[in-house]
């Protein structure tokens, strides 16, 4: 199974942490970013939208880092990471909607200003990150966990660029119940780190 | 089964367009949105996040449309909106994704500045719905339906935004894949319009 990679972004980050998490054996294939090489074949015709991650497990390709976390868990990681109830697994898909949007024009974005330079509005991300941050904080003051009252794939989507933020000048100071989330997460037996988490 | 509702939110008629197609029974109990209902108790302690729709059932209370689809489907509409193999689903989770994000973030945010006078960025939702809706736009040059070759939730978390794109000025004359796939849509069994689709 291949992860077209990229060390520094948190969305690659995610599915390994994930995978060593759950013990999911990834081969990595680093991706030349800077030289463009997941906007041309043969990678952007296994992902059209031109990003990273991408996953291919036995003739299936995945872009999103979201998408690929609900493959790997549903095949190889078993319930306790995504289950199959209705009440449980909408629970996790609600926090993967918030990786998606709030978390990644949040503190994702802010982060590839200041780290990457890109042409972002820093001003809307910051907003964004004030928004978002304290009602996770406040979720994370009665939950030891995003979902479930355990650790799930909600926890591996979530946690890489909040973990992040301060890059994008993004204090987490303000953030307590996060920060000691963060920890827990740390902790979790396989845990792995990626430079800046 | 209750859904906090708002009548021109299209993250609302995500679920009511699902519900209708799927034939699963919907009490809409309408929110005062202008009158800020949906940020005080008791609406928003079911949901912190202070946003609509929200799902209550059975003691199951839901924030987040994508969620919220996920839910409906898998308890009462059957694998074929949303399969339960993990490469089917996840396929249909790149969509829920790219519903929460890019197109929440183009053309969704697009129509809140034009029909609700929003404080975002117009220039940043027009760029982002140029990146995006091409993509899909391609995407639907080649297949029938987003996801697995039939109508799924993934069709139903992308369209609604998609179809009212051009309340926020974004036009869909040069999409003619995405316009067509729209009129698809509406020739479902059971379809529903909503103000502007």
């Amino acid at each position: 199974m291949k992860l077209y990679d990229l060390e520094l972004s948190g969305n690659c980050y995610k599915v390994r942490l994930f995978a060593a998490l759950a013990g999911i054996p990834l081969e990595l294939i680093p991706v030349d970013f800077l030289d463009g090489e997941h906007k041309r074949p043969p990678l952007i015709d296994l992902n059209p939208w031109g990003q990273l991650p991408i996953l291919e497990d036995e003739g299936v390709v995945l872009r999103d880092s979201q998408a690929i976390l609900v493959y790997l868990a549903s095949k190889y990681g078993g319930e306790t990471w995504l289950p199959k109830d209705p009440a449980g697994l909408a629970e996790v898909v609600q926090w993967l909607s918030t990786s998606a949007n709030e978390i990644q024009n949040g503190p994702g974005a802010a982060r590839l200003v200041d780290k990457f330079g890109y042409a972002i509005d820093k001003e809307d991300t910051i907003g964004r990150s004030a928004r978002i941050l304290p009602l996770i904080d406040d979720h994370l003051a009665r939950h030891r966990w995003l979902a479930l009252d355990r650790p799930t794939i909600a926890d591996c989507a979530v946690m890489p660029y909040v973990a992040l933020a301060p890059e994008g000048a993004v204090s987490l100071q303000t953030y307590p119940h996060i920060r000691q989330w963060i920890g827990r997460m740390k902790e979790l037996p396989g845990f792995v780190p990626m430079p800046g988490v």
